[in-house]
């Protein structure tokens, strides 16, 4: 919840009116996609490799879906440049593919646009692309906890919650005793969970 | 002039107090100086692989040279870190070297430092980096004209060279005949001129 939420509200400060596109809708996207709704949004376009999310993102205040099932960048980039008039005012990668994050980096409006990584590589994987995306006025940041204070802003993030701002028991898809734990990563890995919770 | 000056005062929008690091002290990077002293920075560190540019960057307001020669990346961002005390509230790259412009990111204090990529780099290279210096809360951006607008922004910056606040005639360091044109290119490439002005 902080990491998605959080990096909306504290470290993109997303503003009401503002295009936003969310790579990855697992946990942590479809809690990007929910701040995004928060803050007043304009298009809230998701983007997975897995078609099954796209009732997940409409869920939480997607407005479009784009399945980037076979499509390069640039058929991604066109189709988000199509939607957003021109680029997206911020992106968010919550993949953790450095590939998705060049994607996200250069969907972008040109001359402000901002993209946030907020998704953990692999271990020595990098990022890379042309210095012209970053002179012609892209911004690329990244996130830890959404750029929460654990003592000051998780309080305000369980009042969401606690007021029906935030959504969070949509989430939890399986409920496991401890001996299903390795059933939880099962599903995980094969994307039919959002998030399991094991009681024990 | 409106590059280096307006990338400090328009795009970085640099506050008083800030250490700024500048990569590359050609016209370009001497006006960063230059723009960091106007507004006030506190270290502003200057690196070069041309010893004879420390003298050069003194003379704007240049308070810490590093003399790049045989220092890998490592060891420019160690020697940053010592100057400003764990990291760079703001780095420059004047010099279109995309080996440069990931060190200037990586000179950054994590949590907020940010980078700005002002040198143009040549065709098809690109720029990279891990993308745990941006988790860890470095900004990457760049600059075109400085984020100038010429109509508005170029009068305020020529009213600033007539009341001395800025200094343009030092950085002509030749004025040549238009027959004498291609001597230009030759200082330039030896690194003996800032600027040379032809006249005919």
């Amino acid at each position: 919840m902080t990491t998605g939420v959080g990096a909306v509200v504290k470290t993109a400060k997303v503003e009401p009116g503002a295009n936003v596109v969310v790579f990855g809708l697992g946990g942590i996207g479809l809690n990007v996609i929910q701040g995004a709704k928060l803050v007043g949004a304009n298009k809230i376009v998701g983007v997975d490799i897995n078609p099954d999310r796209e009732e997940w993102g409409r869920k939480f205040g997607m407005t479009d879906f784009i399945d980037a099932r076979n499509k390069d960048r640039q058929a991604i980039v066109d189709e988000v440049l199509k939607i957003t008039d021109g680029g997206a005012d911020y992106t968010f990668d919550a993949t953790g593919n450095t590939e998705v994050m060049r994607t996200a980096l250069e969907c972008c409006h040109r001359g402000w646009g901002t993209s946030i990584i907020i998704g953990v590589a692999e271990a020595g994987k990098e990022i890379s692309t042309r210095p012209f995306q970053l002179v012609t006025g892209r911004n690329w940041r990244g996130t830890a906890f959404g750029g929460a204070k654990g003592r000051t802003d998780v309080p305000k993030i369980v009042d969401w919650y606690m007021d029906g701002k935030i959504a969070i028991d949509p989430m939890i898809t399986h409920t496991l005793t401890l001996d299903e734990i390795n059933k939880g990563f099962d599903l995980m890995h094969a994307g039919e969970s959002i998030r399991s919770v094991v009681v024990y």
